[in-house]
């Protein structure tokens, strides 16, 4: 089963169809060495082989071998990219990209792959990176469209899709066992192969105009050596970093999944070593990039994988078949592939994440709405480093704005709350904020602007006290614009205090010498800081 | 004096001398009606010129008409940069500088541009942007030194030193009341500028080698059009961003000292749109990116300046002097000028951010360090782009990975301290945990990792209770984190209680159905948790 998935992904990334076979070999072996995963099994994924497509595709045609060599370098400055993460203990990078943003960018892969290979099921050429690129060749070539092509394609599709969910249950009715009906029906697809290689051989359609596979070299996977020219580095190194990021993520969440259905633990740092010798070990075997992918692991989990070696006897499986197998598939049509990765992607497509977002967070809903559009208009690489920017640049304009809060006190208890939610007892003389936030560069200059503001219009005031109760940090520049808050009110005759400061805040502050020019005092208590201002 | 002042950093950016004037006149009138500071002066500063000679110096060879055409265009980009950040009210975006990586930056530019008039000092050339060229240049040309310039160039040094410290104490022990010997001693610089004019003109100097100011065109600012050819401006929209963000950022914080000291408030917003409709002027008028200055500010604060106007009596007073004065500088030493530049760069310079960093936060001083490093190494643009991404960074990695402190009851108090700093009581069924940061995308799966770690040790575990009094946001990410901690604690049979969620926190988990899946409560204190949970 492993083999036409294989196979249809080196079709997805414009390569010739063994390098999907090389692919799926080595990298197999160094992962299970390597990695942590007991269950996941590496290989051409779908949205990376894209990726590819469109990485290698600005700098050479498809099918040459300039395409081919640029294929091994990707996977190799991949490879090192992961590695050097790995080493450097950088997993945590990872954490950079938001759940929607993933989730937006995975939808609009696979909208774009499933467009993407309309092209082999209508037999036409559709070259393109975008919706907007591949709409329009459609458009124009479609009218080229060939019928028997689309006859073997749609109708593995249709059967493919199928085969998901009736597949099972009309077994079942033929009086086999669940079990068995179960395993036959998860070969759907390699019935669809099969079926199509047959018709296409023994009714000759390749007469009629049907693109298939054709020659695929028999034999082992070659020793290649990825090209060291810096010129195509230079060129190749974005795309690299952004496929290692998104291989990561998807391979890591994948893996972690599946560890936790078995209470098991993956550690990311050494994921990121097993992924990176793993394209390493797929640029020195005629492959391209590969990470972790949900389809192969499950095959894995199912069959109860519970040791590494089970990676040995796939990459074992998948050498032989490179050396034996590969003739029958000669007759194997395009769009029956094209149908498979179609059938596999659509899967993908998830579109929840809007209406959750839209309801919980209108910030997120941004983020995944841009990250969707950009990758349907622009492509993969844009889409998902806009997803990547917008993300952090949310944060931070957020935390640049803090929720601050005047607060009083509840009658009768000694807790103090928003004056604006609560009812409760304030006093002309002294004014008590609490700030939600950090104070750091980006919102301290906000934090004098705000005080400055509030103190302006009362005229009676004598303490200001800043309730530090939700501030876990405070940096250089915020400190510098305590002190600066702290001379003006000392200019203007009011002093200022703090209350609740935490632990390492203090700690820290300590250092400094804030604690003996400020004008006021440290109370434990925001109620302590009170009772001793207003008596 | 602004006259010396325009033409040294005309001379600094390689432009032509009287473009310094030009870029005097027509933006502080604009200013004056656009912008908010009454006393804030526009036109060339030193770190602006010296950015300016950066990005255009990497497209044209000073001294030719392309040179000049690009600094038109490098004011008009600036200016429609900061008239459209204004106009979306985007002043905010500044903030992401912080305080030590402005500090770093103002101080290594500082030494750049002081090491850079050296060339002039020593009458040689000695082309380069960064430490490094312009190091091997003086190294190789430095033999060709002018014995007249260095005489020229080491006594306006001398005497301008010496002027800033021992001119006023010695004009008063001749018999002058303080306050004419404080406005003598401040027309120093003038009287450097006249001294070494007068002792070129009489002694012939230029005969001996010595470069002096030449024929400087008499007459008003003309009118120029920018160039509009695309080509030219894609390559100078990120010299020009970071000019912009620079020349606000230093404006801003003169215009903010100033107007402190009279109680008076100024706008960011509104300073963009006077920034930047003062250089869409200088393009127009034959200059070059101009901003408010600090030097040029304290002369109108000093001269009692309370309204625009008295920027419209300083432009006329330049305007006549470009008709009219003009002759008289011909034989003005470039020494006497880069002199004028040397001394006043130098008190730019100041260290003390580094032992202030270093005692307070090491995260700080390693960005405001490297800032220093990088502009000093790798030129301005560099250096403020690396300073920049330094802060967020560092931002980023310190949110990603929060403080969390396991917490437990004060005896005898309702009170619930960190079991690390505090002698506390805790239970073997229940876990109390609080998290000092917001809940986001970069710190979500950290959170996850973090609740596993600790419920994996404890077998009699049956709560546990996420202390929410620090946590001011939950984003999508962190809720579906949230999500699965619940379901794998519910797995596990332990449940998930939430205590002290703030309002608009509240408010937001209202709408989602995580509040129904829960396994646990929603306490409004942490007290009344443990109570109800241990009972």
């Amino acid at each position: 089963m492993l083999i036409p998935q294989s196979l249809a992904y080196a079709l997805l990334a414009g390569l010739p169809p063994q390098t999907g076979i090389y692919a799926s070999i080595v990298p197999i072996v160094l992962y299970a060495i390597f990695g942590t995963s007991r269950t996941l099994a590496v290989g051409p994924v779908a949205v990376v082989s894209l990726m590819t497509a469109a990485a290698i595709g600005k700098i050479a045609e498809a099918g040459t071998a300039d395409y081919v060599a640029a294929a091994l370098v990707l996977a190799f400055l991949s490879g090192l990219i992961l590695l050097a993460l790995g080493l450097f203990r950088l997993g945590f990078l990872a954490n950079f990209l938001s759940h929607p943003v993933i989730s937006g960018f995975i939808t609009a892969s696979g909208i774009l792959i499933a467009v993407s290979q309309l092209k082999n099921v209508l037999g036409i050429d559709a070259p393109g990176h975008n919706l907007v690129e591949i709409g329009q060749s459609l458009f124009t070539n479609g009218g080229q469209a060939n019928m028997a092509t689309v006859l073997i394609g749609v109708s593995s599709i249709v059967f493919l899709f199928w085969a998901r969910k009736g597949l099972m249950p009309a077994l079942t009715r033929t009086g086999l066992s669940p079990r068995t009906a179960s395993t036959m029906a998860k070969a759907g697809p390699v019935a669809a192969v099969v079926v199509a290689t047959f018709a296409t051989w023994s009714l000759d359609l390749v007469e009629s105009g049907v693109r298939v596979v054709g020659d695929v070299p028999q034999g082992l996977p070659p020793l290649t050596i990825p090209s060291f020219s810096l010129d195509l580095w230079g060129s190749l190194l974005g795309s690299a970093l952004l496929i290692s990021i998104i291989g990561f993520v998807e391979s890591v969440s994948v893996a972690q999944t599946l560890a936790a259905k078995k209470r098991q633990r993956i550690d990311p740092d050494q994921e990121l070593v097993g992924l990176g010798t793993a394209n390493i070990g797929a640029a020195f075997t005629g492959g391209f990039p590969v990470t972790g992918g949900f389809a192969r692991s499950v095959v894995n989990f199912d069959a109860g994988a519970e040791t590494p070696a089970a990676g040995a006897y796939t990459a074992a499986g998948l050498a032989i078949a490179a050396m034996v197998l590969t003739p029958l598939i000669y007759y194997l049509p395009q769009a029956t592939l094209a149908a498979t990765i179609i059938v596999a992607v659509l899967s993908l497509v998830d579109f929840s994440m809007l209406r959750k977002t839209w309801n919980y967070s209108k910030a997120d809903f941004f983020a995944v709405t841009t990250t969707i559009l950009v990758t349907l208009v622009f492509g993969v690489e844009f889409g998902v480093s806009a997803g990547v920017l917008l993300s952090i640049l949310i944060h931070l304009y957020k935390s640049s704005r803090p929720h601050t809060a005047e607060v009083g006190q509840v009658p009768g208890t000694e807790h103090y709350r928003n004056v604006l939610r609560h009812e409760v007892t304030t006093s002309a003389e002294v004014l008590s904020i609490r700030v939600d936030e950090s104070l750091y560069f980006a919102n301290a200059r906000f934090l004098e602007d705000h005080i400055y503001g509030l103190v302006a219009g009362r005229p009676k005031l004598q303490h200001v006290i800043l309730m530090c109760s939700a501030i876990n940090a405070i940096d250089m520049s915020a400190l510098e614009s305590l002190e600066a808050i702290n001379d003006r009110l000392r200019s203007l005759g009011v002093s200022l205090h703090l209350s609740e400061v935490k632990g390492p805040v203090m700690d820290r502050l300590k250092r400094t010498d804030f604690l003996d020019r400020l004008t006021g005092q440290v109370f434990l208590t925001q109620h302590q800081a009170v009772r001793a201002l207003q008596d």
